[in-house]
């Protein structure tokens, strides 16, 4: 059911989300702690909405919404939740509330929520929770984070291969424990070693004597338990893939992935690669002032590092500025101007080597464009902004000087702006990291250094 | 059929694409313009994995591989091809050959490849392929880029209300004109409005006597066929969703999307939102050294112009510079912390603003909030570096003036970089691309005028 948002037609509504009328009304029961009229606004409403809802809400809103609906709470809406409002919402909540909604999850869903406890308050939770549940989810555990192991789910229809359509048909219709969600069935040895794949829409199509061996896709993409999740998302945009088994080292099927786990991992994967870039722990949106202080001051500290480096090497030239006090700002031209064509190139490499675009052994290959790149492009600003100056100060010698620490800079920061990322990225690390601290320092200081050196060296 | 790769256990192979080995054997095919060897290489392999290894390949030897492999080529490899590659590749084709190509493929693959040709060789190529496809291809057309119309696929099974499981299943059975992959049916009404779906994993459960209206979820997000694809992607992330039907303005169903067409748009609109921020059109990574540099000189161009601004600035106070040299190293310091901020800011609301986390109407309290923590964070750095050139330059005078206009350019950074991006939006256009730009054009603006404006009101 969608909520009716307002009069327009069809095609300028939102396709999701709760309208802002709802949520005003809602507000309004929370102001007076009605919580019948709250639990009746939101009824019916898909748990993603819910969640929508309460991050539109204030804080102590929040609790109070909480409150509100805990006795009918569907822990879907928890699982929904971003961390940092989860965390709230699960302070609210007491042990038994919280074991129950962890049961009642898929185990990736379950494992999501446990994880944002204290320590202490994770094992109580995890001993009031049914042992076969436990069980699962301590095995769970043991996987690494953001592995194959943690994604996939355990419950898929896996059958052996001397079945027919008809037995396989037959075994889905009086399975009770089937996953929610299934496109494709397994064809399995007496081993448990996954052979071949049938999709659905395939099973549906063939006569029901058929033997699954024969109409069975055998290229199989197996997913190793271990695998980082990244690498499994790069696996499923590779090859358009709805689903795939994951295995054990033995080799033996464990779980699925289907495609819809997959969309959030990319999501996730993109996001921080644009936070990291922009120097930013996480998205801290929703985190409280103090939190998304200390996430910013973090990484501000690089910024004031880098700068104070620039400055110190501006200092070394306080004479020559005294003397040609032009160079205080021609010099930020010459910074500018490699900072910021530096970010582009690291942006492109970071990518490139994000969706596997650059592979190891194009290293230099890359470099070489890159810098020729930075030659077309380093000519040309070179040009404008040394006329600009000799116009601007009737002074050909400053003008030659900035277009020569120009054209330096702007190569330099092709050459590092792909050589950075590439090692920091064969260092295990992620190459995103390198994109704005490490490179702007070395632009902003040689761009300040060789400028302004060229200056002392032949205007002096 | 995975390409092995080296000795190395499952978990450190990579789980696609083509080994080195393989790629030296072709490269070296390819030197000796051997095309059977060629052929014979690359024969077996999944259309995602050859494009990829074109990718790898100097645009020469794509030349020369195209040749080798146009004789057989599998249109699927042009669809898998980046934009940049494929126009290379196209130029080596043919109108008959890309009208076979283009008839072969789906219809929104061929799309692609129809919309990278000039116009006159488009209309050849439309000419070329049969009048059935071409004026489905035409009918596609119409919807506007980006939009759903051109994500969705035409084919899909649509079945009525009073059809039982068993006759749905047998038509499924019959029909020749099946779409690839799909993994839920439609129940349409008379009018073929779209009024239930049932996922083939549910159909399979229930007895054959069913009726479909008794079994078919009623809970449908239909998709208007105008929609932007970006919507889609969201609506399909909110509800975790694996597919949706897409209806004309009157309502009838004329197509379905699923979700492995989503799960590339959503890589796109990050993509995109990097691109943006760090001020780069699009990723060249693979585009000839000459379109990448024009590429790139076109937005250094917003940074020229945003430093000679910042230049101009500075250069009205000469005098105090002259007379405090400090003044010039100091005032960059200013400038990179404020620039830095904002850059985080920005960063955060066009997240927030891409994934909906900041709705209309929550824009002062978000302004509020960045505001406060502007207030920490500048508070913060306005200490330490107010204390750091105090120390350094024995001069608390001057300490002060950058204490002070450090918090001003922080906290007008937390405003403005709340600000711009929500305008932005609210005019229609990406906020990615207030990102850097306009806003670090203000805070190296402002900060120059700030600190030198109160050094030379208070020290002159």
């Amino acid at each position: 059911m969608t909520i009716p948002k307002d009069d327009n037609p069809l095609e300028n509504k939102s396709l999701y989300g709760v309208s802002p009328a709802l949520a005003d009304e809602i507000e309004s029961a929370l102001n007076s702690n009605n919580f019948t009229i709250v639990q009746g606004l939101i009824e019916g409403l898909h748990a993603a909405d819910v969640a929508d809802l309460m991050k539109g809400l204030s804080a102590d809103h929040r609790r109070v919404f909480i409150e509100a609906i805990k006795t009918t709470l569907d822990p879907e809406i928890l699982a929904e939740l971003e961390d940092t409002i989860r965390k709230d919402a699960l302070e609210v909540l007491d042990t038994q509330e919280i074991a129950e909604a962890v049961s009642d999850l898929e185990s990736d869903d379950a494992l999501d929520l446990i994880e944002d406890l204290e320590e202490d308050q994770k094992q109580e939770v995890l001993s009031a929770i049914p042992a076969v549940e436990r069980a699962i989810l301590e095995e769970v555990m043991t996987y690494p984070e953001e592995s194959a192991g943690r994604l996939m789910q355990r419950e898929m229809v896996c059958v052996p291969t001397f079945w027919t359509v008809t037995e396989a048909i037959a075994f889905i219709r009086s399975n009770e424990e089937l996953p929610e969600n299934f496109y494709t069935i397994y064809v399995v040895d007496p081993r448990h070693h996954p052979i071949g794949e049938i999709p659905l829409s395939k099973l549906l199509q063939y006569k029901g004597d058929k033997a699954v061996s024969d109409i069975m896709n055998t290229d199989l993409h197996q997913i190793p338990v271990t695998k980082d999740q990244e690498e499994v998302a790069a696996l499923f945009q590779h090859y358009g893939l709805v689903s795939a088994p994951v295995v054990d080292p033995s080799g033996r099927i464990v779980g699925m992935i289907t495609v819809d786990d997959v969309v959030s991992v990319i999501e996730e994967e993109a996001e921080e690669d644009i936070m990291l870039m922009a120097k930013v722990s996480e998205s801290d949106f929703n985190a409280p002032v103090l939190t998304a202080s200390y996430m910013r001051i973090r990484w501000l500290v690089i910024t004031l590092v880098n700068t104070l480096l620039a400055a110190f090497v501006i200092s070394q030239f306080q004479d020559s500025i005294k003397k040609i006090t032009a160079l205080s700002f021609l010099m930020t031209i010459n910074a500018a101007m490699g900072g910021n064509a530096g970010m582009q190139v690291v942006t492109i490499v970071v990518r490139a080597l994000a969706t596997r675009s650059l592979r190891e052994g194009d290293t230099w290959r890359a470099i070489t464009k890159e810098i020729l790149v930075g030659f077309v492009t380093g000519s040309f600003f070179s040009f404008i902004l040394g006329g600009i100056a000799i116009l601007w100060l009737q002074d050909i010698h400053l003008g030659i000087i900035l277009s020569t620490a120009i054209i330096c800079n702007i190569l330099w920061a092709a050459f590092a702006g792909t050589l950075f990322p590439i090692i920091i990225h064969k260092m295990g690390l992620d190459p995103a990291l390198s994109a704005g601290p490490l490179l702007t320092t070395t632009t902003d200081v040689l761009g300040y250094a060789v400028f302004l050196g060229l200056a002392t060296a032949f205007l002096m």
